[in-house]
């Protein structure tokens, strides 16, 4: 693509770096700034170096954070004795979304996956294990992906809490809302099957 | 969404004001942002700021540019007495990418359109039509969208230039390339035969 300004051309490479967008994206969006007012173009720019510059990650459970402590953290309504542990950021927007957990969380930045090269050390797991000791909370809630690397964090840092006194638990799997048991896999139908639930429990679940 | 920082959320939101681009694609491009180097976030953060401010209009051709002649018009090498007349600047982009132009531009900001308010005094016509009369070239080429509003506007900049010794003339219409005949819209198949060109003339074209 051959522009006629380098500032131009500048903004459009930046914007081509990100994932997902293409030099063609990248020009509309840029043109689509170039007929904004200046003051818009300079909010959009402050709100992305001041969110890099400032933004910190919660030294409790390591989510992202204005302050030192998140607002998850800090909100004395929600149950500061369940704590769910994720794998990302994204994932605690995803629960926080259901507005059906009322705990607290622990974000791990990642799973053990050897062949990525991600160890234990790599992610906040010492973190966690100081938390439990230190704040003894009640439950532990894995909320992580359903694979391997999942299966095996969850194993290792079971491992890592034995003999302490904690409920640890995973959140369900099974047939998702609206799918169909011919199309389920069978290592999602058979667990959905041993996990059976009480039809009564099932409807306070979704009340 | 709920997001646990306002810092993140303010990022998000500019991003999702950009077309196309809803609150999950934003909340995914800044999350990319966030795992990047400081200094490569400052780097696009400027790289757009700097745009908006500093980016100019060509006074000669109103391209965008960097300085008040753009480098097209500056460029000594390209046929000073050849103007194309287009309707924008991706329009220019879309031309230079050809390689096959090798004058000058007029750039109108918008093409003649009642509907949407879009009057002659709205574009640069005035400023063509002076430059014709200053600059004196051999000819004008309407790169303009074939439709009613491109018509209209060649039309009425052909009645403003009426008089001038100038040759006015507009790009070929017709069937594209790897298009079929079966699907060409009437209007474009009847002007592809009143239009009809040489083969020599043709091969010579694409040679």
């Amino acid at each position: 693509m051959i522009l006629s300004s380098s500032l131009l051309e500048n903004a459009v490479n930046e914007f081509a770096k990100l994932p997902g967008i293409g030099k063609k994206t990248a020009l509309r969006l840029v043109l689509h700034l170039l007929k904004k007012e200046e003051t818009e173009v300079i909010a959009f720019s402050e709100a992305i170096s001041k969110m890099r510059s400032q933004v910190r990650f919660c030294k409790r459970c390591f989510n992202i954070s204005d302050k030192d402590i998140c607002n998850i953290c800090a909100n004395n309504h929600r149950r500061q004795d369940l704590i769910c542990v994720v794998e990302n950021i994204r994932d605690v927007i995803a629960i926080e979304s259901t507005q059906q957990f009322n705990g607290i969380y622990h974000v791990l930045g990642g799973i053990i996956s050897p062949l990525d090269g991600i160890g234990p050390d790599q992610l906040t797991i010492d973190a966690l294990v100081l938390r439990v000791k230190e704040e003894k909370p009640t439950e532990l809630i894995f909320a992580l992906n359903p694979n391997i690397q999942g299966d095996t964090t969850v194993y290792f840092i079971g491992r890592k809490l034995q003999g302490m006194e904690i409920k640890i638990t995973t959140i369900a799997r099974g047939i998702s809302f609206g799918g169909e048991l011919e199309y389920a896999d069978e290592m999602t139908l058979a667990k959905s099957i041993t996990n059976r639930i009480p039809v009564d429990q099932y409807i306070g679940q979704v009340k």
